[in-house]
């Protein structure tokens, strides 16, 4: 039995966990989820999340473990993609902490709305403003943290650039200039170099 | 020098700084800021976290860590407030990542413009019933969890049960009636109990 992963390919969080699983080489299974048409609604999927959110992953003789990166740290744990110093490590959630809490739902939300759903900006009234300059000002702290550096924590990339990077080189997708951002489009080319870079909506 | 922790005794975040804190007996400096009247916006502040919150952890020789689930697991790494198990630490994480995106921006949100900007929820019109909401289903979510279990994750207390008490067992100051959540309200009479418990606002 191998790794399972319930995932949605235009997902920025489940493209955090297909990286991980790329970048060191483990396989799995990828059973895709329509969410937009209610795939993760269903009795069958919430019996295996009751909070009826992709990305899952199973893990044979465990079980389910839902949220990217309690998913993503639990693949990496030991490897190169997490730090060996106890402070870098903590600075790395620091940077995944934040994506959760302000990138993500301001980037990866606006998104979701205009890309997934395919509405426009009007149709969400004051809600759109409020959640785009929410991801406006995240990309600011994005790119001052990132200003003068090559990645996030210390010297190598870690999950928290694979973190971030998930919804940032797609907010353009949310109405975002990203050109207004030269930190940030630096790491990206950056990390486009990767060996195991693959875009998001590649199997 | 010690550890120090910049702060604001009616934030959940900083709560649960200072709850692992007191567990684990470490001593630390508590420098409280007061986040209503400004004071983690001025240059002094932001030197410290260029993102402009409370709680921060200044440890000695390394700098300042943001982000409370980043303070509190470099804290407790390697104590029993961290489960031994890998899988068991994911789902630990699993929680702590559920807070923060789904619990906190809803029953946290309601309850500090309530209780910390004496506002009323008309002066936020839908955003208060878009985040109110929010904050109900994940306390259905975390009420289902608890179901039948004492602690969220094995059979001891974890950094999960620290994290989702913070805004949990206050969520009465932001409108929500724990009575309805049984599980809930007996975890919470449980946490009281524990030996190193202190209320939210006591430094």
């Amino acid at each position: 039995m191998s790794l399972v992963l319930y995932d949605y390919l235009p997902s920025g969080n489940g493209y955090k966990c297909r990286l991980v699983l790329k970048a060191l080489g483990m396989p799995y299974e990828l059973r895709q989820m329509d969410i937009v048409a209610g795939a993760t609604r269903t009795p069958e999927f919430l019996a295996i999340n009751p909070n009826g959110k992709i990305p899952v992953l199973v893990v044979p003789g465990r079980g389910p473990l839902a949220e990217s990166h309690a998913i993503i740290s639990y693949l990496a744990e030991g490897s190169r993609l997490v730090p060996a110093d106890p402070f870098d490590r903590a600075l790395m959630w620091q940077w995944m902490c934040f994506e959760q809490y302000q990138l993500e739902p301001g980037v990866g939300t606006v998104r979701f709305w205009l890309k997934s759903l395919k509405k426009e900006p009007e149709d969400f009234g004051e809600r759109y403003a409020e959640r785009f300059q929410r991801g406006a000002d995240a990309l600011g702290v994005l790119d001052r943290g990132l200003a003068g550096r090559e990645w996030l924590v210390g010297d190598a990339v870690t999950l928290a650039d694979i973190a971030l990077f998930a919804y940032t080189h797609v907010a353009d997708e949310g109405g975002y200039r990203l050109s207004d951002y030269p930190a940030i489009s630096a790491w990206i080319a950056r990390f486009k170099q990767l060996p195991w870079y693959a875009p998001i909506t590649e199997p």
